[in-house]
């Protein structure tokens, strides 16, 4: 998916939300365990419910692991449905992978040609030839973490090299990378402060930003520091709308939590546009 | 596996040697294309000739991934194979993996529980709380990436925080997590004598080693500068091993690659013990 197709789809349905896709067996509702594929149904249901009310889903490859191949299998029909029923919704595979350069290549064909995500993130750590090879498909985006929402950010993202962050030294040296242009990138929302800064570095690119609402981040802040011309922003929730309920009406609650997130974004929107 | 009988292998085995099963169906005899799991055949065949010559197999998940949900059972097929057929060999999913605690948790279920591998190795951008859901698994060890052998290292991993470069600061501040003793460190050979420094930081550590033979790093280098008193090695070799031939004698190429590197190494251990 191009740039400007996301961009087209955010003024359309007034909405920048993504979806995160993390399923945990223990957290569904427990008569989709009879199911023969309970990960792919449960997220099929909030699929169909939600997918009005946001522009992108972020399945975290982490909870698909967890349950081996039938993790994976889930994944894969879980891509597909989005593609083949709503192909305007952009796809993250929310990966956080990254190795040399030959390996990465494996990573990208794995995630952009097999399962046909619009997008991966990316962990900066091994630098350039990890990074490249996640750009250099058409079309297609790589998303690097900078400054990541958990405790653990502090350890080093925020922490100087030559005068700067680590995390704003990662966004600088992105830059200079090949194909640079299909970079996106991380930034979590519990700092919105520091996204003035960012902006300042990274002026036209979108931004993922989790961390808004369970973990404390704040949309109307986010928008003040975040978005730019072009909106460039993709603010994900994931638990608070996914498990809005366990009960039998869990579809219909996580599309009643991504409409209010909805309506917020819309009002954000209309200050700027 | 505990750290002792890793130790304890090394020394009967004379060898500190790990395989990298790197599997891709363009580079392994095409006689083995026509097995109902070509990835699997192949990587018994390599572990049948060689397990006598090394301590380790380390598959890296971007070769099976790259393969959907075909790869995937191939990667399960071969961790069980090893630990059923030789379960003293220490097994290592080069995953290198790292998101926010509880998504990290998912990855350790996944790789230590569902999988059984020994070790994963995992990236430390996302700091602590990225790392430590690893480190809670009893005689189970994450291998934590400081110095990666790739040219991106200089990205970052080289540049100074606090008058020290980030991976000196990484090593040492992995040193305060909890359960550090867990931790091994990934270590590129091709800059061996940075290996000395490395050694006053974590001078009991295990460091998993690549890029000794095809990335240019030298053996002798790497047990000068970074052997310690539990020899503390493990030397990864993929390709020189994996792909020593293409044709039907590849298993027994293959053998005698790994054969070859087991007595410098034995050579190499005579020397300090």
């Amino acid at each position: 998916m191009t740039t400007e197709q996301l961009i087209n789809q955010i003024h359309k349905k007034k909405s920048f939300l993504c979806v995160g896709l993390d399923v945990d067996l223990d957290k569904i509702p427990t008569h989709l365990l009879a199911e023969e594929d309970p990960i792919f149904a449960f997220n099929k249901a909030i699929i169909d419910a939600t997918h009005d009310y946001c522009v992108a889903y972020k399945p975290n490859t982490a909870f698909y692991e967890a349950y081996g191949v039938k993790g994976w299998i889930a994944l894969e029909k879980t891509i597909k449905y989005l593609n083949t029923n709503y192909p305007e919704i952009f796809t993250i595979a929310d990966a956080k992978r990254g190795d040399i350069g030959n390996t990465s290549s494996m990573y990208a064909k794995a995630f952009f040609d097999d399962l046909g995500f619009d997008s991966v993130t990316i962990a900066p750590y091994m630098g350039k030839d990890s990074v490249e090879p996640f750009l250099s498909f058409k079309n297609k985006h790589a998303i690097l973490l900078a400054l990541t929402s958990n405790q653990g950010a502090f350890d080093f993202q925020t922490k100087a090299i030559e005068g700067k962050e680590l995390y704003k030294y990662v966004l600088e040296t992105s830059k200079t990378y090949i194909n640079s242009e299909n970079l996106m990138y991380v930034v979590g929302a519990t700092k919105a402060t520091f996204l003035q800064e960012i902006r300042q570095i990274i002026p036209e690119s979108f931004l993922l930003v989790p961390g808004v609402g369970a973990q404390g981040g704040s949309l109307s802040e986010v928008c003040k520091y975040g978005m730019n011309d072009v909106v460039g922003l993709l603010v994900n929730s994931s638990r608070g709308i996914i498990y809005a309920s366990k009960e039998g009406n869990f579809a219909k609650a996580a599309m009643e939590s991504a409409k209010e997130l909805q309506l917020q974004m819309a009002k954000e929107l209309a200050l700027k546009f």
